[in-house]
């Protein structure tokens, strides 16, 4: 296939265009299993005997997804979907090296996981923590440990939260995992004290916590909207939004952020434009309703400016080209957005896209400068300066 | 008490100051019943017995919500609480029509009700088609027969469509029954097919459906996010609009507005700002996915912009003053938005305050036109026109 043909690359030369001026870290790319027996030799010997008799036994929803697993059409295999092997393309290093790293030259990447978010919300919570700490020693071994540029959000269950921070100290000094998953689908928002071991696990290593949809709508989650379960799968991305703003109302209403000053969260595809609004509804109900939470000390708004980060992918477009800018600024984007592709994903946004679409005077804070402090990555030189 | 103390009333000349230029229709103003045993005489003897034997036993949430049941606190008793009752104020005609029909010389005002919005999330359906049949009998006789002012958004119970459909077809007809009224929390997404039979009963009758905070987590609702239930009443304020773009979603994806074209939905005291967002979300979701709904032939945010109207209380405040326009504009709010005052609860918006926020091009249509359209309410003379 010509690679000028396939759909998310404008034009050869905008591959160079982005690197020449912003080191970018991208903070959405998934790894994925292409087989779950790939994590057989990391599990007990237990859970090896009971998925050999009864399969791995992660649930999931009765939604019909995207097709080809919602995998980039271009790389997938053609339209007739004759090349294509019923397989998430996810699983492929080599192919994110060549069609992704190499290609639009990304310094660095968090490669955030996909195939157990739904470990929270199995009801086993042993099966699930040796699940994720099965993944994260394959995703070390064969995912970070090949390419300096990839870094692992680590996964962890929420099922137990002793668990998570056992699984947190095993591995959060090493400089490839700088950040933990959660998965949107929760059975308890994640401001709730249940939480908060796993929160002073992240501070103390210094991780970012980053949330990113999955889990919605499967196993013990509940529905995926505060109304019951919607019918289609085009229905639950478009309760991404909601699902973050409950998770953030909780997390600032709960006190997360007096209790872990330095903690930080990121909401992951989970849109943007729910922002403005939310922070100002914020804001005048904690004015009124304060009393309930004498815990805070100053507004909602600037908590969420000084803990939250939001990823850019998918960019909406909006109806007038001027309102991405105006709703942009009123979400502070050049302190609160980072750049997220979401690779190997039919929605992703390739860099030059977003790079072109984004203010000049955001492009570093957005596209680098943001996500180094969030994930404690090393502040780039300033490329552009040499320009 | 001096009335000019008394919060919300900026001036005694502002309260002429709407009604010489815009006829007021307000969308949302509250009757409760003092007590519940005020809906006796209008229940079966069966339910009387019951109720005699063991209450109404209408279900509610374990939330703490906002002092004085949430009334406005210069109407309910002075700040020690003295003079306050311990109820709603919302069971007072003699002070609805003097503190703010008179006051503000509202021209038409929308019931919407509260004290059976649990209704529909009660096990038993045929109690909670008599507990809203009683209320609406009720407030024909209380409140709309006594002022012509008043109209009403009557009750029903989703619990048995059929059952809704029949008390639909029982007072439809009247002339100050314009509107039916669901709560916010529900089961099952309003989009869904389990409701069509309703939506068929109020497109025949010509009733809008209105659609307002009630019942979340109470009852059988579930939780009132799609992460589970939050801590505190202050969150469940912030996710009002999670479930606003829940049952719009779901509205729009079941093509609800293709079976019923003529039909019209109004979300009330749901806030307004993330439509935008929401808007272009969808679109972009719909482009992408559309074959999972090919009952649909525009866009969502084509299909909103006909059918759905957004209640302007609580009318939160930007950052800075400009955002307020830019996000109406973004929301075509010209066409979009009705007003709502809530009164009597604590966090009302006066038609003065309101007004003077609203730009001048908007007013006419936000206070007046839009309301009526979606009412089936007169048009009203253009006073504008005579100042």
């Amino acid at each position: 296939m010509d690679p000028l043909a396939s759909q998310p690359v404008l034009a050869a030369s905008w591959r160079t265009y982005v690197a020449d001026r912003v080191a970018v870290v991208d903070c959405d790319v998934h790894q994925i299993v292409r087989d779950f027996d790939q994590l057989l030799p990391y599990l007990p010997r237990y859970y090896r005997e009971q998925v050999a008799d009864q399969g791995f036994l992660i649930p999931s929803s009765g939604y019909f997804s995207a097709p080809k697993r919602a995998s980039r059409t271009d790389l997938a295999g053609d339209d007739a979907g004759e090349n294509y092997d019923g397989r998430h393309i996810g699983w492929d290093f080599d192919l994110l090296v060549r069609e992704h790293l190499d290609a639009w030259k990304i310094d660095q990447v968090l490669l955030t996981g996909g195939s157990v978010y739904n470990a929270s919300i199995l009801p086993d919570a042993d099966y699930a923590a040796a699940l994720c700490r099965a993944f994260n020693d394959w995703t070390i071994e064969h995912w970070t440990a090949r390419d300096p540029r990839l870094k692992a959000a680590m996964a962890v269950s929420t099922g137990d939260p002793n668990l998570a921070v056992r699984e947190i100290d095993r591995i959060a000094a090493r400089s490839d995992v700088v950040a933990v998953l959660l998965p949107s689908g929760a059975r308890v928002p994640y401001g709730s004290r249940c939480y908060h071991s796993i929160y002073e696990a992240c501070q103390r290593h210094r991780l970012a916590v980053c949330i990113h949809p999955g889990a919605e709508a499967t196993g013990m989650a509940g529905s995926p909207t505060g109304v019951g379960y919607p019918t289609y799968y085009l229905e639950t991305r478009m309760a991404r939004s909601q699902m973050a703003m409950a998770h953030c109302a909780s997390l600032i209403c709960e006190g997360v952020f007096e209790r872990f000053p330095s903690l930080s969260f990121a909401f992951l595809e989970m849109d943007q434009f729910w922002v403005p609004g939310f922070l100002w509804k914020m804001d005048a109900d904690w004015k009124s309703l304060r009393q309930q939470t004498p815990w805070l000390k100053q507004l909602p708004s600037e908590t969420f400016r000084k803990h939250i980060r939001i990823g850019s992918q998918p960019m909406v477009e909006p109806e007038a080209p001027n309102q991405l800018e105006e709703l942009w600024g009123a979400m502070h984007a050049e302190e609160t957005l980072i750049y997220c592709s979401d690779w190997p994903h039919f929605d992703w946004d390739d860099p030059a896209m977003a790079y072109q679409r984004v203010p000049e005077k955001m492009r570093l804070s957005v596209f680098s400068d943001n996500a180094r402090i969030l994930l404690g990555l090393p502040m780039a030189e300033r490329l552009e300066t040499k320009c």
